[in-house]
């Protein structure tokens, strides 16, 4: 008996987000495993079971739904975004690593979607068009001296940066710290944007500049976006538009 | 008349990669603008005008789409992957930052779709599970000095890395020249992955390390990631993977 696990994502909010693939995967799964708000966005459907668990459960639910697939079900491990960016993917093989023998007959697959700062760039314009990083400012899992280190290295590149989970309800001064180490290689107008709820009918974007930032403007909703050296703001066709060019040169 | 300007991604290689609001895109837009080998990949539909162009002719390209929409035109800009990363949306903001006046009527919009580095992701496990960077060694619009400084501050973050543009037929030295700027820093025996052709039938995934990486295994069609000190490789349920756990701590 062959289980099968997917191990998708559903885009940052938008149904029209998904790809094709991972619409089918959604119809075929016989089980749903998954963080309970990110379940809620798929349509139910006849028969297939949902399990849904709460937050930071990454690794119970990696090891329940490879439980479900060993069993000989078609699992689906879904994910907000692209599961492999700061997602289960990761999550799962960690797991799957430590592993039960009865997992090893698993069909295991990861299927790419699209992450929060692709959908944040695009409505932003095109700051991602140049060399680019992204930071995930969560210190659930790593120390606060390892994200400074690599906020002051992407500074120093000149890195368009993309920092996910910048603050949360018990940790709000995570992108207050992460701002203040910016500020001490970055000029004090380099572009800031705030994307928040990108996708989903309260989306509302906010342009600024490093110097001028409101740390109270990130949420957990939020991808904070950080521009290079180049990178530009102006206005056409009736809003404004930020985009990185492609032959920056750097400062 | 007001025309309309929708700047998308087909992903990298396969059909099913493209999100729905792309699929629907390109089923209503009356021009498609692109450089041909992409356009090559779009079904063809009664009534659906083409404009292919040759690879670095990105500003003409923009310029096409945008006439071509405020002449009143349903104009879809393709790219492959995302194209907000490496690809057109940020040469069509240059362009109209540029800009005719005529072009201020424009509903101009940009779509996000799956960039190679998450295909590529998904097909080798999770390495991007943790803080990554893109860099494009491509050195057509910047200098050699800006991109060894990123790789060079990249490894210094300890980030994982994706290397896009890695060789051309005219500049096949870019990624031998780059792996030896990162093992001044990174390890000998960081994991490194050739991803050739993602998601086309001649796809080619190579595992190695930095010390062993062979540069002529790069092409115009390769992505290359480069691993995190935490990146690891195991084998189970019948293959190797790859990925980088939530909770590394860096070096």
């Amino acid at each position: 008996m062959t289980g099968q696990l997917d191990i998708i994502g559903l885009g940052p909010g938008r149904q029209e987000w998904l790809t094709t693939e991972t619409e089918a995967i959604l119809a075929r799964a016989s089980d749903l495993v998954g963080y309970g708000p990110y379940l809620d966005r798929v349509p139910h459907r006849d028969g297939q079971r949902r399990h849904a668990s709460d937050n930071r459960e990454e690794i119970s639910r990696a090891r329940q739904g490879l439980d479900l697939a060993s069993s000989g079900a078609h699992v689906a491990i879904v994910s907000g975004g692209d599961p492999g960016v700061f997602a289960m993917a990761a999550a799962v093989f960690e797991t799957l690593e430590q592993g039960d023998a009865a997992w090893q007959s698993i069909n295991v697959a990861v299927h790419p979607g699209v992450t929060a700062m692709l959908a944040a760039a695009a409505r932003l314009g095109a700051p991602l068009g140049h060399d680019f990083c992204a930071i995930s400012l969560s210190d659930n899992l790593k120390s606060w001296e390892v994200i400074e280190r690599r906020l002051h290295a992407a500074a120093t590149g000149d890195f368009v940066i993309a920092l996910y989970n910048p603050a949360s309800k018990a940790r709000p001064h995570l992108i207050h710290d992460a701002f203040t180490v910016l500020r001490e290689t970055k000029e004090p107008e380099t572009i800031v944007a705030f994307a928040r709820a990108v996708g989903r009918p309260d989306e509302h974007m906010t342009l600024t500049t490093l110097a001028k930032a409101d740390p109270a403007l990130a949420d957990m909703s939020t991808l904070v976006l950080v521009g290079a050296h180049a990178t530009r703001s102006f206005e056409a066709c009736g809003r404004r538009w930020i985009y990185t060019p492609r032959g920056t040169g750097g400062v």
